[in-house]
């Protein structure tokens, strides 16, 4: 707090530098409010002390890191309500300041708004353990991998099979490319389409190629209508760019 | 074991599927020749039962998996001149056989022969810890971030700076993005280039588009010439292939 007051004393000391307002921004994935309302609340003092100085500021952010829930891992994230409640708390001892708020709630807006889908390709029962085996994989959605997040996993036709436990794994030749482990869910048979929940945030946009497995489509839906925003990518897409240097002679063969 | 002695058995029944090898991949990055031995050993004997049952094969690929030495984390994994006399010794009992031996030791050649070029953005030195903020982030090299990897780092101009203690991180949005922690190095300045070392295997191939950061160009050097050899991304390769449906009406404003 000390070095964020002093940088706002040396901003006003510059002559192309208009100092706009305060941001902070706490983490991600935060499932309570208390958080949010102590380091809002420490910000917007922070604005006041700044405003005292004679440099009023205009805007407070508040940032971003509302959790939202991953279906069935238990978690029970502040609703959009309840977080407005606590910002409100939280900036209400500094209403005179005429700050205007704004927010950066991302994953509760999208998040939620998108799956990834894929495909059973094999069905491996080990000596130890079980395996579903489909065609999308840490590339395509990296947070179980990288992160240890859960994702929901549903069919997306209705089935009456019996329940079993079992990782859901994708092609990449490492052992680390898997979606779920110990997962209950219901049997899947080859080729049926399986539905990753919670995928509408941080997926995408983390998919590699690596594997040289091109990136996926990405299919639009609104009410009955759907249809393909991004299209699949291809051979070109991954070598897209490349050259072979004059240096290196003629090709071969 | 048993159950692959099975396979070969089913395949050997189908009418279009030719039995031409065996194959196997125990893991990555392997620091000792005893693992090698001892799996190509019971892969080989594999191949043994497999002839004696009057099918017998032609390949033994006995994969990848050799470690490198990534500088200065103390690791020394066996040479492939070491690497070699295991799987010859493996083998030998198995000598009759005729098979022909395939590896796959990718990461021996490249990971090596890349390093990763970052330029310093920013030097904080904090209450706790000092960071040195690069422009490249864990999109450009995952394998810190994902595997908890080491990454030798070095100045591009040899540096006669005093050594500090640093993170060395990223720009992007998540305290997960960094390259390398509590790193003893020259103090660099801003502007500086570092040479992030062993970036050849699971470098590139591992990047993503997080943060809307276009992924970086590839130089190709041999001897004293070089060559961009596939150029930087720009706006346009990060969307591709989008497009708006027709549904969603017109463009606003």
């Amino acid at each position: 707090m000390d070095a964020a007051r002093e940088a706002y004393r040396r901003a006003r000391g510059l002559a192309n530098v208009v100092v706009k307002g305060i941001d902070c921004h706490i983490g991600s994935q935060l499932t309570k409010t208390a958080p949010f309302r102590d380091a809002i609340a420490r910000v917007a003092a922070l604005a006041r002390d700044v405003a005292a100085e004679g440099a009023p500021l205009e805007l407070l952010d508040v940032g971003g890191g509302l959790g939202i829930p991953y279906q069935e891992d238990g978690e029970e994230p502040p609703s959009p309500m309840d977080y407005a409640a606590a910002v409100n708390e939280a900036v209400a001892p500094f209403d005179g300041l005429g700050l205007t708020l704004i927010c950066e709630p991302g994953r509760v807006i999208v998040g939620n708004a998108g799956v990834m889908l894929t495909r059973v390709l094999y069905r491996k029962a080990g000596e130890i353990k079980n395996f579903t085996i489909v065609d999308a994989a840490f590339n395509d959605l990296l947070r179980p991998a990288f992160y240890g997040s859960f994702h929901g996993i549903k069919p997306v036709t209705k089935s009456s099979a019996e329940t079993w436990v079992t990782d859901v794994v994708g092609p990449i030749c490492e052992t680390g490319d898997f979606l779920a482990r110990d997962r209950e869910m219901k049997k899947p048979a080859q080729g049926d389409l399986l539905a990753l929940m919670s995928a509408g945030a941080y997926g995408f946009t983390m998919a590699s190629n690596y594997n040289s497995r091109p990136r996926a489509a990405e299919v639009l839906v609104k009410g009955n209508e759907f249809a393909v925003v991004r299209r699949r990518e291809e051979l070109d897409d991954l070598v897209r760019g490349e050259t072979i240097p004059d240096f290196l002679g003629p090709p071969r063969g």
